[in-house]
């Protein structure tokens, strides 16, 4: 079976956008994905149900509350313009009925797509497992590496 | 034969660059190289000769209008400052008699990179196959993946 | 031996942080690890020490005096917010008891990854060799894509 690894490193909108056309297109493939959320890229994976400030330092509660809440809040990487911009992209998007990131994140999860949060981020950005979908597992860096060795394709995102 | 096969997200003065010189010396190598627009990525295709309105909604014109109309207009990812930390790249760039964006291009061209424009970024976005560089065609992203698939060394950029 | 290849193009502190961990966590498991420095990537291997104005044009001496003197000047690649938010990623580094940038590009060069700067960017931007850490080489880009193409896992970061 062939294998692709995402690690998925940003944060914005329209590069999630991009990861999950990716991941969809591929299970429809029959290829096996792996997700790899590392630092902003944990941003994708927020239950916005689920916030807890508990075991948190105050950094951690400041970042978690400075950061977007819920995939659909998500900056674009270029043109945001305060959100006008990705307003303008959501709207093109609706025109050609593209589904939303949202659409895609559950498309992938419903397809079998493997989510795992990285480690050393959640621990420096104070994120909880349970902060985060519950269809996220956690993976060190290590087992990443070994899951990317034996992917076909491999791409930092 | 190897292959390569590079998928441009970006629309950044400096990661196209970087693409570019890539794609040029792999020709070189005599390494198959096919190039995926995506997003953003599709700026470095444009034609400005053949802007067009015509099967645009209003967001597809504004959008149009709002993005830069040629592989030289595109900004830098960092340093920018309006235009003037980009001037002093072409300036430096002079200096040491390297060759400009568009030349890259046409070399890529000339040396039979293939191009690509994303099937769903072009509907959303708006473009038509009509206002890219000739060279380029259409692939959607389970082309791309069976592509990648067979590549050597695969990059997101 | 397996062997992992990362083109590092960009010059935000978090992405150099994710790309040293990936480098370093490689070495521990026995792989082969290339780094190839390219455009702004080249800001982390600065030897603030070792800054030199000799056989640079004005621009040259220019950009070398608006870029990050050393690694841990860089700035974030999101929310850096004027450094605040870097001081902010920084203390919650701390709080993990995480190393620093400084601390793991010294734990990569102790480990045997191997460091190369790319000609072409060195030349355009100005950097002599003297300036860069000592453990730098500088490669092609021909180098670079001979050594990925032998290489398991391949990131542009």
């Amino acid at each position: 079976m062939k294998k692709m690894s995402l690690l998925i490193f940003s944060g914005d909108y329209d590069k999630a956008l991009a990861a999950m056309i990716l991941a969809n297109t591929a299970r429809e493939m029959e290829i096996d994905v792996t997700l790899f959320f590392a630092f902003w890229g944990l941003l994708l994976l927020r239950d916005p149900q689920k916030m807890s400030t508990e075991d948190k330092t105050s950094y951690e509660k400041m970042f978690a509350a400075m950061t977007p809440k819920s995939p659909e809040d998500l900056p674009l990487s270029k043109m945001n313009f305060s959100g006008i911009g990705k307003q303008m992209l959501l709207s093109m998007m609706e025109d050609e009925d593209a589904p939303s990131l949202t659409a895609f994140l559950n498309g992938a999860i419903k397809k079998g797509v493997k989510f795992y949060g990285c480690k050393l981020s959640m621990e420096i950005m104070g994120f909880q497992i349970e902060e985060l979908l519950p269809q996220v597992k956690v993976m060190t860096a290590k087992e990443y590496i070994e899951d990317a060795l034996n992917s076909d394709i491999q791409l930092f995102i």
